[in-house]
């Protein structure tokens, strides 16, 4: 009996979980007009299960921060989540244009003898010298990210006199430079958000951040900027196209 | 004073955020003999900083299941992070192949007519059936990803007679479909686990998982494999290079 209560519960939550999938997915889309999802028995009807599973699934997406509940308005969509292309090296800015206004609030900025490691993978001696930058970046006035950036002191150093508060750090680059940026690698993870980070994204302590390590060279292969970024999960995610066969194998012109 | 205090604890968080980001990458790269950090005072020669800061930055790696601190045998990476290539599309056990063996758990597998959105997603008629099948997958034992699969009926079928428990599924398609796959794409998120798929993977409530909902087509183009997998985020990373000039900006043959 106690056996058939458990597998009844996991069998809930695992289709709980398919809903949630699927509803996510809609909500990414803005597929609800004015943000406001059916009702439960309509919601339950479309996905052939009980309303207890449908009320569960949007139990884990509350939780997930994409929607609220509240009796009498039902669920509706909490706040918008944004796209961020990972079919080309962008800034913030250049792959959110269509979304709103990106801003930057610059909490440090100082010349620095960096630790060995930011060296090494800037490709400096060490001992050298580089600017570090941490900027709180926001959307339309809501925090989306914190970043953590390590430049390369001549591309670093003219940024003091720069508009960081409106402008990607990759176009300033550019500029600089005189030469486009080329490639970057990057690292993705998913982390729990530290308290003095939750505090400054605006986010519950733990919650889930996307984190990003991202190494960029100019054209020329020369690496100039090394950045830690923290996004806020709830409002970010990362798409993408991959091939099966990979680039390399292609006959390149 | 409080003032002074308040800004002292940031000041100290922040460096000890800046130096948790380094230590995670060395983490990561394995760079640490037999998995053991240096000491608290030579990380905070290392890093020019206080044994306070590092503590702190220890313990931001703690949290996120990285590392293991015991009194008397100092700080020891807790256990592997692995790379999964964001270069080209792979499988599970095809990306991590160096790293150990691949061994899936099927929890469920059953034809069944799916949701309005995932018939659209793989281009169906409304109420064509498909293939669902839930598997618990792991990494030379130990839990990795929660992944829920839909596939097209004839692609699907033939896999109720496959070996799951020891192939990826892309592997068994592309025999079966006697082509290769295409292409696929792919949206990253980081979000908390809820309680029965933390108690699935073996994680904590709430700690983050890296999200994938990915959509993989045949080399013809038909859309076959819609997939929501969920990585533990303490034990997986992705990996990738983007380029400042996208492919379709480049002269193709």
């Amino acid at each position: 009996m106690e056996r058939m209560v458990l597998d009844d519960r996991r069998r809930r939550a695992d289709r709980a979980r398919q809903v949630a999938d699927l509803l996510r997915r809609q909500i990414l889309q803005d597929s609800f007009p004015q943000g406001q999802l059916p009702l439960e028995a309509a919601l339950a009807r479309e996905f052939d299960t009980s309303r207890n599973t449908i009320r569960e699934a949007l139990d884990l997406l509350r939780e997930e921060g994409l929607v609220e509940r509240c009796p009498g308005v039902g669920t509706t969509v909490a706040a918008e989540k944004y796209p961020h292309g990972l079919h080309r090296l962008l800034g913030l800015a250049e792959t959110l244009h269509e979304h709103g206004q990106v801003t930057n609030q610059v909490r440090t900025m100082t010349l620095m003898e960096p630790p060995a490691q930011v060296s090494q993978r800037l490709g400096l001696p060490p001992g050298e010298q580089v600017v570090y930058l941490e900027r709180l970046r926001s959307l339309n006035g809501l925090p989306l990210s914190l970043d953590l950036t390590y430049l390369v002191r001549d591309a670093g150093e003219p940024l003091f006199d720069a508009d960081l508060a409106n402008n990607d750090i990759f176009a300033l680059l550019e500029g600089i430079a005189g030469q486009p940026l080329g490639t970057a690698e990057l690292t993705l993870e998913a982390v729990n958000a530290d308290p003095h980070t939750a505090a400054a994204l605006g986010t519950p302590r733990g919650a889930a951040l996307l984190m990003v390590e991202r190494l960029t060279h100019l054209a020329d292969g020369r690496p100039v900027d090394l950045e830690f970024i923290r996004f806020r999960g709830d409002r970010l995610t990362m798409r993408g196209q991959l091939r099966r066969t990979p680039d390399e194998e292609r006959a390149w012109p």
